[in-house]
């Protein structure tokens, strides 16, 4: 339980693919999203991640999307739970922040 | 402007190391925060993040803590910005995330 | 639909009662949580909000608890939608602010 | 102190009036935001609220604009601390909820 490598997908349809996670909990994969408040079409789309390697399988995480379509970035943290049905289940919280021209517009540029 | 390679210091006391940003935009790092919840002492704790490559120099950036000192990740997103000195300005929003017993518990880990 | 006057039950079995919303979309209530971070028992806590009126009955509103057995206050905001099978259904994000004892632990004190 | 009627001031030049607190820690005011994502130009938008009457002055409290320019609702929580120079200070997070059309778009809708 708890190594993050393979495919999840979210409530909103979202996906995404973790690769290998290595001897540090670091990890890349791909995400891509169903849901975008971009102008251009979705890609699929990189990102980088890290997670705690704890031996009772239930180790916090997280991990960055840097979107190819937009100038965004996303953060997600969460913890990895076994579920009712013995899948591991991710519980994550997100924070996506747009790029603003300039500081007086920080206030309003991230969700 | 836009290459968050070097020490950063924040509001707090925290100060963080980025190592070389690479051609992707990704980096890794070390963090020494000045606040913990954790009971254990701070220690410095690695960090991997990436940061989009704008021409501008205002680029959106995001980064994960994995605490050397306890179960928690950090997770940081923002913008880089040239401050009225002409000196670079990091704005960034986190969350901490508590590893929790169960998912009953999930509700209250995220800060 | 979009009054917000009655009873109403979230997933983690907290519910809240809401009286008559008045004229300006002020209302009062209580709400009674399921969950808790205090060391008291947990007592019913009076609750004051309130919604916009909106013809299509698709409103935001905001409301806060003010605990009885804790020093914390927690604040809700969100948006009454129609469900699949016609009820209305709140969406909900909050945030708990924990008493603490000096400026230097304001930032630990959101969740 | 810890009275949060009168006039307050934040660093990015938002005023609000609260008018007096009640013996239950109710209150009512008015809020005028210097920043706005609204299409109509900013009104002074009506705000109700709650506190903790702790005899430490160092009170926990929240309140809600409904803002009358947009279908948008702010809540805000925070707590009192007194300042260096012996003057109170309002420490706050805030989250913004935008009206959006469906519930498939709510996961945008808060920042």
């Amino acid at each position: 339980h708890c190594d993050l490598t393979g495919l999840w997908k979210n409530e909103l349809g979202s996906k995404m693919r973790v690769y290998k996670v290595d001897s540090q909990g670091n990890f890349s994969g791909e995400y891509i999203t169903a849901k975008s408040i971009a102008t251009k079409p979705i890609e699929p789309s990189p990102l980088i991640g890290t997670q705690h390697l704890d031996e009772d399988g239930q180790c916090t995480f997280g991990f960055i999307v840097n979107w190819k379509f937009s100038d965004s970035t996303a953060v997600f943290t969460g913890q990895c739970f076994v579920g009712d049905d013995g899948k591991d289940v991710l519980e994550s919280i997100w924070l996506l922040r747009e790029k603003v021209d300039s500081m007086p517009d920080n206030w309003k540029a991230t969700r």
